[in-house]
This record gives structure tokens, C-alpha cells and sequence, in this order.
């Protein structure tokens, strides 16, 4: 049955105090905080000093704390911190999605050695109960796909620029001020927390360890007035998209700003929303909303896996002991649309077919089918005076 | 760590055998099918018969089966093939929602008393985790409310009827045709079966356990071409809408038609497709969307249920413990349209207070504010002349 947790915490920014506050109106769990650990002595807290700590041995080195939450930003102090507690027996939550993503492999092996659990549910998605969903529900399905709406400041960016008329840049303070947008935003803008998400799903869902730097992302920073003008013109939204597809026996994965028509289930996502949608053989099409950033959503998420804990869960990782022989391709087609403002800057051959080009004195574009692994390596992918944007189900067909 | 399971199977019509396909292609699960009962001598089985038995002996007293799954239709044999498996100590998978509401209380003392589980994850909105979720993830939330389109086969005819001007009978024949609609479609178009999965949720979102009969269920059998003209001119559409919201410490809970505008995310749900809206004080506002009918869809919960057998789950009931002192009101205000042929058949004074009033030679409808107890106790509800549907954020008025 379950049991009584004493709580050490690491870090106290939004999570840390949304936390709190989800913990002090929680009366049905069983979890008492005993110290939080945090690195700046001046900056003044809402809580009694004497729950603070500047040590991090006052947790790590505690026998009464069972469960350590790391609720820092720094991924590397993050992981010093999970390795350590991991290895002293003692159950971790987490909600760094960066740390996870980067160390998969090793955190899976130590929570093995030590017997001891790491949840991090509030790494992906915040309030949405992706991980959990896969982890424990999907185990026997024959999933085929995983993909949303996986940061919710690019998401809030998004739907301030195309239902608002704001800047980008008004509409990336705004979600700063906010709190939605990561401490560095090219985290969150570039695509970079999509990705870490991504990538922790890819796990769940499909059983594979991923390197990150192996993981294609492509952001919003490039997205210009004139892409937004053809979006609307053919009745889309541009949505910032992680996907991940199992074709036969290999998985498509990326992240890119996509064109969504109201066909679509993340069309109708907006705001600092998450979307996912996953398709299974038999379940087929499910499609899960919630919040994805905030304090008090992903606090709340980072509270299920203390609740969890109290009943000695652990991710069991069904999916790399069930789905043999899955990896990671890049040799698939894509339909994209590509904006440039200068013919010399592309190289049209890298496309198998052109389906349109649009050529007017200031912006050009073409839309077309191109291998993923051709456009990965293209010479003019970097150049900041061109955007692509993947075509609404412009991904569906592995050569 | 995870066991091998043989089941013994009660039943082998469209979810049985959709159970048996996702079974035969999920390479994943460690479970295999010893027997199949059923009552039917004389119907051609899809399987080679040594399957297959007539006595339901043949499992409950066989020692080799671990798990049986009751997939039958009959509510009363169903709930006697349950309790004799709890009894035995086998763990047991249904489907039942009618069975599985109509006992829960006794479901629930049986498990603890044999310390047998049982799962019905397949009961509640097919494909769509909600069970799971509210038990595993939701335990620590403050939830505040639990709705949303609990029914396929009604809301696959709404969708007919709305979207595709069909009549309301072509729209039943076809959705019975494609095996939507239950044996007896009176259970999906009075709303009783979403009634009994809004039962089993409550049980598991706020602890409470509730006879069905004492939760209010008006379907969708007296809408008329009038009421879809009017839905039609304010923008909305008509679904069977299942709620349940806490007010302090009252759970109000009903099945009803509702206008429902496209700022709803049940607006979307359309054909056999389920939608539930979870809202926590936290996690704030979750929507989870997925096939609700279907031998495929149920196939799949009923198999992840056996999944999770292999790793011993069991529901713990949690809110049950946790949220004190919750009961059913019906002491709040809702807002509803009730059209009528005749002004002498309803009584307008049972209303607060009347917002509109719409008088003419066929058709004549009141909106307004009535108690929820003087509705349910009103003479003219059961006329069949009448419609009643409920008003858009109309129930959120606690007296």
C-alpha cells in the first residue's frame, strides 16, 4: 500500500512554487516537504528560511529524504544531482526535459543498477499524462504515431501572431512575461524543448534511445510576414510540430513549424496549449489537450509522480523490451514548402518534384517533394533569409 | 516483474473478436486465450472449435485460467460470471458499463474481500484512458469537473443529422448497421448508456458511489427538425453531453442533450468519436478525444487491461479515500430550451425565471432558469411532445 514521502527539492523558481502550492491543497497525498535546496542567498522566499539550503549534501546526503525533485534550470547541475540521489536508492522526479532527453540511455541504466525510480512527467507536455499514457496504456498497441504541439511558448507566440496581428517580438515578450518562455528562448523558439520532449517520447513510445543532435529541428525565428500571408490565403495556422512515425520497421522523427488546416485536431490548439495526438492500429486516433507550461501545470504533473512514488512506480520502459529492431531513418520524403528571397540561395535540383513555384520581386517559394536526409544536408538550410514549412500530411511517404 | 496470463473469455461477438485480432498481432503481451464460452451452438466461429465451450465452468472452476474476460451483453449474466471469478481469486477484464454501474458497490467490496482485481477500462468510452487516468493521474488534483460525449452511436446520429441532413431513423439504421449502436438502441438514444459510464466515473473522479437511477438521463429521442433549426440559427449543435462538476462539497451529475457552440471543445467530437473534458484545479483544463464505439477500439482498452494485469494493477479506488464528505445534489439551477406543441401541457411556473419566450402556430419554446430538482420532479418531462435541451455553461449555478 502506499506510503508516507519526505520531499528534499532542488530549486524554487515557477515549477518549484507551483509545486508548493499544489502540495499545501493537496490533502489526499501523502508527501511532506523537508528542505529545499537553492543557490542564491539573497533573493528573498516565500517560505520560512529554515525549509532553505545552500548545501546540496543537506538532501543528497539526508537518509529521511526517499524522494529528490530536481526543479532546476542547468541541466548538467541537473544531472549531477538525479546520478547522485539515483545512486544512493533514492526515487528522483524531474521535470528538465533537456537533462532527460541528453542522458536517456545512462539514467535508464542507473534507475536499472540502483533500483531506484526517475519519473519526469513534467518534462513533456506539462499537465498533459503523455509518458504515463504510452508507458502504461499503449504497451500493447501497435502504435504507429506520435506528434503535437509540444512547447507551449512557440505556441503562445504562434497564436498571438496569426489571431492577434502582434510582432513576433511583441508577441515573444509577452510570453515571457508570462513565464511560458524558457530563461534562453532559443531553447523554446529554435526548437530545441520540442525536440528534448520529442525525443523522451520517442522512448516511450517506440523503445528507441535518441541523441538528441541526432533529431532534426527547424523553428519559428524565420517564419517572415509573407509566410503568414500565404498561410492565411490557404486557410492554414503555421504550428510548430515534433513528429514521430513508425514506417515498417523504421521511425521518422523531427521538428518543424508545419502548415495546419482546421482538418486538422491542432489547428484548434492555441495559447500556451499542448496537443499530442497518437494513432495506434487498433486504437486508432486519440488526441490529448492540456496545458504545457506554467508553474502549477507542470507542478501539478510533477506532484502525480509523487503521488506515483508513494506506490513504488516505475517507468518499466515496456517498449525497448517489446518493439525489436526499430531505428531511427532519414531516408523518407517530405512535401515542403521552402521561401527564399533570392533564386541564387537554393539549389532546385535537391527536390525530386516541384509541385508549384511562386516567383515575385521580393519573396519566391517553391513547394515540393524532397528526401528528408537531402534537405538535412542542404547548403542553404542555415541561410537566415529562407523559411520552410512542412506541408499539412507532407510526411506520410518513406521512399 | 510481468507474468504470463491465459484467459478464459465469456463471449465472442464484436468486441471479443476485436479483442482476439489486436491479441493476435501484439507481439508485446504474454497472455493467450485457453477458452472461449458462448451460448450459441448453432453460430459459425471464426476460430478452430476446440476454443470454444458452452459451459462456463469449463473456466471459472479451471485452475490454469488467470484472467477472465466477461464480454457479454446480458448485464444479469455478466455480473454472476464476475462475482463467481472474484470469488474464485481470478482476476477479471469487462466491458460491462451497465454491469460495472449497477454494482459497484458490491464490485468494489468483492475485490477487497478476494483481493482480485478488476478492470473496465473498455467500459468507459472505449479507446479514451479516462479511468486510468483519473485513478493514476488525477489523484492528486483538486478535479473540479469530469464531462463531455460519452456515447458513439448518438453521437455518430447527431453528426448524420446535423452535418449530412439525414433523417433521425437513417441515421440509427446506419449506425447500427456499423455496429455502433447497442442490441437495444433505446439504452445509447435515452442516454442511459452514457449514464452508466458517467456513474463509473464518479466513483472514480470523486469517490462516489451512485445507483444509476438516482442520476437524471434525458436523451435524444424527442429532438425534433424544429429544435435542429433553431440549434442551427444560434451557431450550435445539438450533443449528448454526460456531467459531472463538484460545487463545494455537492457533485451535481446528468446526462442531457446540449447546445454545444463551436467554442466548446465537444463541438469537434463528431461520429463515433468520444471527447472528455477534465478539469482540475491544477492541471487546469485536459481534453482527451478518441474512438468511443467499436469491436477495435474496446478490443484495445479491454487488452491494455490485461497488460496491465501482467504487472498486477489493480484500481485503488484512491478518491474514495481521499475526498470526505462528497454527495449528489440536485439542489442547483441549470438553464435549458424546452420547446413544446401545446401551452397547456408544461407549467412555466416551474421556472425562476424565463429569459426567452418564443410563441407560433406549431412550435412555442421557453429558455430559462429552472431548479434541477423541479425539472426532474415536473409533470410535463415525460410528455413526448416536449424537448428539453440544456443551455450552453448552463448548469454552472450552484443554489
Amino acid at each position: 500500500m502506499s506510503r508516507n514521502l519526505k520531499l528534499g527539492i532542488f530549486g524554487f523558481g515557477v515549477v518549484g512554487q507551483g509545486l508548493y502550492h499544489v502540495l499545501e491543497e493537496t490533502k489526499g497525498i501523502k508527501a511532506e516537504i523537508l528542505k529545499i535546496c537553492v543557490k542564491n542567498k539573497q533573493k528573498k522566499r516565500p517560505l520560512p528560511m529554515e525549509y532553505f539550503t545552500y548545501k546540496k549534501e543537506d538532501i543528497l546526503e539526508n537518509p529521511e529524504v526517499d524522494v529528490v525533485l530536481e526543479l532546476i534550470d542547468d541541466p548538467k547541475a541537473a544531472f549531477e544531482i538525479v546520478t547522485a540521489a539515483l545512486k544512493k536508492g533514492k526515487a528522483v522526479v524531474t521535470a528538465n526535459k533537456k537533462m532527460v532527453a541528453d542522458h536517456m540511455t545512462e539514467l535508464y541504466e542507473l534507475q536499472k543498477e540502483y533500483n531506484a525510480p526517475l519519473l519526469y512527467e513534467g518534462a513533456c507536455c506539462a499537465s498533459i499524462p503523455i509518458i504515463r499514457n504510452l508507458e502504461e496504456y499503449y504497451d500493447n498497441d501497435l502504435l504507429s504515431a506520435v506528434e503535437g504541439i509540444f512547447n507551449g511558448s512557440t505556441n503562445y507566440i504562434l497564436t498571438k501572431v496569426f489571431s492577434e496581428q502582434k510582432s513576433f517580438g511583441e508577441a515573444l515578450t509577452e510570453a515571457q512575461e508570462l513565464g511560458y518562455a524558457e530563461t534562453d528562448p532559443s531553447l523554446d523558439i529554435e526548437g530545441f524543448d520540442a525536440k528534448y520532449k520529442l525525443c523522451i517520447i520517442l522512448t516511450h513510445a517506440f523503445g528507441l534511445f535518441v541523441n538528441p543532435d541526432d533529431i532534426f529541428n527547424y523553428g519559428i525565428q524565420n517564419i517572415s510576414e509573407f509566410d503568414i500571408k500565404i498561410a492565411r490565403e490557404r486557410g492554414y495556422k503555421i504550428k510548430l510540430v515534433a513528429k514521430s512515425r513508425k514506417i515498417d520497421d523504421k521511425v521518422i522523427a523531427m521538428v518543424m513549424p508545419q502548415f495546419v488546416s482546421d482538418k486538422s485536431e491542432l489547428y484548434k490548439v492555441e495559447r500556451e496549449f499542448n496537443g499530442v495526438i497518437v494513432e495506434g492500429a487498433f486504437s486508432e486516433h486519440q488526441f490529448f489537450i492540456g496545458k504545457g507550461a506554467g508553474g502549477y501545470p507542470t507542478g501539478s504533473a510533477v506532484l502525480s509522480d509523487i503521488s506515483a512514488l508513494t506506490y513504488n512506480y516505475m517507468y518499466e520502459y515496456k517498449k525497448t523490451k517489446q518493439v525489436a529492431d526499430l531505428e531511427l531513418s532519414s531516408d523518407y520524403e517530405i512535401i515542403i514548402y521552402l521561401r527564399f528571397d533570392n533564386q541564387s540561395i537554393i539549389n532546385k535540383d535537391d527536390f525530386n518534384l516541384i509541385l508549384e513555384e511562386y516567383k515575385a520581386l521580393e519573396n519566391h517559394y517553391v513547394i515540393g517533394k524532397i528526401n528528408f536526409s537531402k534537405l538535412v544536408g542542404s547548403k542553404w538550410l542555415s541561410n537566415p533569409n529562407i523559411n520552410i514549412i512542412l506541408m499539412e500530411n507532407g510526411n506520410e511517404n518513406h521512399c
